[in-house]
């Protein structure tokens, strides 16, 4: 995620990084192409009584922007359902934290023990969202023996979870929390599955793909037929317009595109890293421990 | 569902599986037939007088994309709470078996028996929405007098969650839980019911039929009318945009039908089966079982 | 609510009922005429340098097409919340008496006595909305003495659910369910109490009358003019076009007055007896009892 | 607000009350007045080469009818959290007066004495709501001793919630009721809260003051210049059509200003004045006390 | 925020502050500028054969104002979230505040203690978010030791949380409240956690700086374009309408922009000091203690 500090507006038109311009030079490198193809080629495909007029364009150009507005709002309500999900992770697990601490017959090393079970959770989810190897990660946060088992298992989000369901039991069970603190612990853990499962949900359902399918389509011929309909008014000005319009269109649908799998690494994704970085400031910082540097975005501001 | 991996963009556009273009085609053809006959008899019926401008369509074109974007949002909606009331169903099961196994009396037999009411609670509701036969599935998960019981009863999916209220109840009764702990499992006995209702009512209310009607007309009529409208100003090119404008928007009409109800097994509904095997999944990795094998998407990447 | 089975896109075209063409032929008709009217003054007021043009109508066209879009909205989030409060109705019903079947010391006859109430309570809530007599319906389901009661408050719906809190209350006080099970009975009383106020609200406050006043104004003074300005470009095919636009409009107007309470008896409002009916069947089949039948749609698919 | 029965389609486009009208009728004149300046001076400024057409006209039309939907949105948002908020507050009341009334402990005249304090918080917070005087209606509620201190505190309506938590903590610490129970009233005690804070916060933060102020400035700027561009076209017909677009726009701005703070006594405001009455009518009931009549609205359909 | 006080709507077409016309005044001198080019330059380059027409503006137009629509939307959910965020604020420190003061051993020295840990947590996130130094108001609030524990922490929100945990587990530990009425105010701790845990999220993750990026320099290649397109319809009136187009796109553009990070001092964000006054008047009004005044709007209407 691009994390830019305040721009002058004039400085603002020319930056490069960060935007999806990369990614649609090529199409729009050929659009232009078509604008020169068609201010050549008017005098003589006109002469066979072949022509294209802005009118049925107009029609076109509204019902594309507005579904092309239909498909940002469902990308955008993933990208912001995914953080807002994983702002409820930092969120729960500073609750649980807190509430685990207000044991009176715990000593601090248990709390350590299970804020790392906490920390291993965020990291195993990550892992498991951008398809990374957890194993790094929790090698520095997990004991041995549980580490191993977690890492052999085909889920080992749930496992850690399973964990520290257990380990609450276990206080419960041992009477060092009665039944209602238990729960009120409990119910923490249930926010995590749902922080797990919705991220889940977001991953592996995409938006229903004929959307894409029609809007990439419809959008390609579009910028592609375009340039013939705006010749005759246009004439010399053709490639210009023609272009500008294209960057509207294929910038939007491109954006889409990248915002509806947010935990990726792209420059538009979510800052993952970031965030488990944070969340185990706030957990280390409860228990007193030496805190790790929050992550800082690299010279193009991106932060991942 | 397809669930259709990074593409290129080019290759994108000439990919057929997935989008409706197979269920639009037949009236695609229809809209090219007029065009042709659009041009044929454009130079007759000139001469009567009668003639169509692009200007009122214009005017029709901009309010059909308005009410089709709204209709796509309304159909839109409905998937995306489908999707989002079976992902919480996986959270619930997953939570209520982390509270089950915390029990210290349980054996893991039992979490057993409580896993397969779950899974069967699972594959019931998805055959009740799909207008299935849930007999085979339900022969695997349920004990053979209460499979028979369910399987006799009109309401199958409501015997099994009241089964498992009973089953808590009764470690309620008995004393292995305590009333606090029955208290936070019977919330996400709630939360089960709210699937299953949420579901229910989504199959069950389709968005108000005047909607439908007045689109498919609407639409019908427009493509219809359309190419006589454009062939004055495009003459040879009428067949080309008319045939795009249209493309348009019956693919999205058709679309917005086909999400309207998302528990069907169209390339576009929600993959029921996978999202079944994933819950079972994860409630079997917790009582250390052998998983069954997670669906994977056929050739042309339709996951059911 | 009409519910349609699914239906070939060429029939779909001539499908008459459930449309709202009814309740709009008459203004369509009107449109007709002016059409009509505007063929055939249009040599004489063209000499009288009076004429109108498509341009400004465009303008106002895509106005009125945003804000009709929002009303439709509007009405549609109201169906869909009426719907979604009968749906937790259902949800809410099922886990009380799902809670009520795990008190250990009740007879089944004192479950059937509270499912009655429950029973009692939608029927009585369902004639509150639509301002019809319950006195038959609740005859068949609460016992004599309280009935009368009931029925001569002028808050029937709060009585009886003041009766089902009374109900619960006593099985406390007796010591038959601890608090904590009482705490959890009472929340769903909570959540009916929820519902009641809900569809109350919904029913008792309309959208604001002013947007109804300025769309059905401007709607129609549009449809009214629109011949005149079309009548310059198109002469003979004024009437068609005219009537196809004022088409879209007035059916989209009527459509969103007709949504906008949810809970008449109309083609496109809820089917509240056959939820009635479905909520009836769940609990009565958690007892045991015999099931009345499911409501099924008459000939035209019209479920009420 | 105005509760207006079904009215005749006809009948309706006459209705004069309700609608904005009489806020908007002087700037209508002046649109008038400009309509006829621009037919009288078309030919003289027409000589000076000065001229306007209605192509870049469709183009401000369009955004600003984007931008009026989108502050329509926002406006409507604003009512519909705010009678959302209400609603709560009669759920809310009847619950816990249903909660109270199950303490077994507890003699009717105890209870009367706390629905005056649910009475009472009602009345407190929409005198605070609509800056009028509370002193009258918190007399017939309140005791003596108690009103004094309320009415002499700046925020009555914070010290009303306060004493009914004193109330039931009262009963908490006497043991009339056990914790759970406290608790779950407790709750209900925070949704009192959560309903003063929402309406407090509606009231207090206006919609960013820049969007009323470019909207309204665009649209009468559009409005007055309006005529000019379209006197070439329409000549004599541009006074009507120049007042028929201007209203559109007009009314729907005027609109979504009073929309925006619903706690007035305008037209189109909350009846805050009936939805007391109707939850002191419905907690009344409760308790088996002579009810006051519901308020009806007055001949103009209006309900305060 | 700027919070003025009804205006006529004449005298508020001139209304200058609060407006964003400040910050794009250099930019419509520029665009003014563009149209006297066109205007002077309009001879010469037509003769080159070079010309500009509105028709593909109106394309481009309408699709800008769809997507500056939607980050209008964008924007505007994050400053409701935000307030609503605050709002939650106050109303969860009046419920907690309401609950500790209802423990029976309580002296009120210890609820003033509380209250003030209560009241330097909403200071301390208020400065956090604006990035302002918090010791001169966390001095006011804090007792000696336990302040300079806070501002020695890079966590210091955090940290006054985690001492309200303690606080409340002290209570518990030591028997003044049970562990049901802990868990009510714990509750409460987990709602000022996920106020915490929102505002931070919304602060440091703006909207995908792709989407500003591009309609920022659309708009702008926009506004720039126009003139060339207007001037050989509008000849002298090139530079009125020009000005009033870009005024429409670039105000709302800027506002969007501004309202992104509701968290500051501009005249449209959300006035946090006074939101801290209010919420400490309530906390200190329910202990009986002296109030602050509340906050004024200074003669601009500018409340921060």
């Amino acid at each position: 995620m691009i994390v830019r500090p305040h721009q002058h507006w004039f400085l603002r038109l020319f930056d490069w990084h960060g935007s999806v311009l990369t990614s649609i030079l090529f199409r729009l490198s050929l659009n232009l192409l078509m604008s020169l193809i068609a201010i050549l080629g008017f005098p003589w495909y006109e002469t066979l009584g072949i022509h294209l007029t802005t009118a049925p364009f107009s029609l076109i150009g509204v019902s594309i922007a507005i579904f092309l507005g239909f498909r940002n709002n469902a990308s955008y309500a993933r990208f912001t359902e995914a953080r807002t999900l994983w702002g409820t992770l930092l969120i729960t697990q500073r609750s649980l934290l807190r509430q685990v601490k207000s044991i009176p017959t715990l000593s601090l090393e248990q709390a350590r023990e299970f804020a790392n079970l906490q920390i291993a959770f965020n990291l195993s989810m990550k892992h498991q969202l951008r398809h990374t190897d957890p194993a790094t990660d929790l090698q520095r946060t997990l004991p041995p023996g549980f580490r191993d088992q977690v890492l052999s298992n085909p889920l080992p989000t749930t496992q850690i979870l399973l964990r520290m369901g257990e380990w609450l039991a276990q206080q419960r069970n041992e009477g060092h929390i009665s039944d209602i603190v238990w729960q009120s612990m409990d119910e923490n853990l249930n926010h995590l599955s749902t922080v797990l499962g919705g991220c889940d949900r977001i991953a592996g359902t995409p938006i229903p793909f004929a959307y894409s399918l029609i809007l990439h389509r419809t959008v390609y011929l579009f910028c592609t037929l375009l340039p013939f309909a705006l010749v005759s008014d246009l004439h010399a000005m053709t490639p210009l317009v023609s272009v500008f319009i294209s960057y509207t269109f294929l910038s939007l649908e491109s954006l889409a595109e990248e915002l509806e799998d947010p935990f990726g690494t792209a420059p538009n994704d979510l800052p993952l890293d970031a965030i488990c970085v944070a969340i185990e400031r706030n957990l280390k910082s409860m228990n007193g421990d030496p805190l790790p540097e929050p992550l800082q975005p690299d010279k193009y501001f991106n932060l991942t």
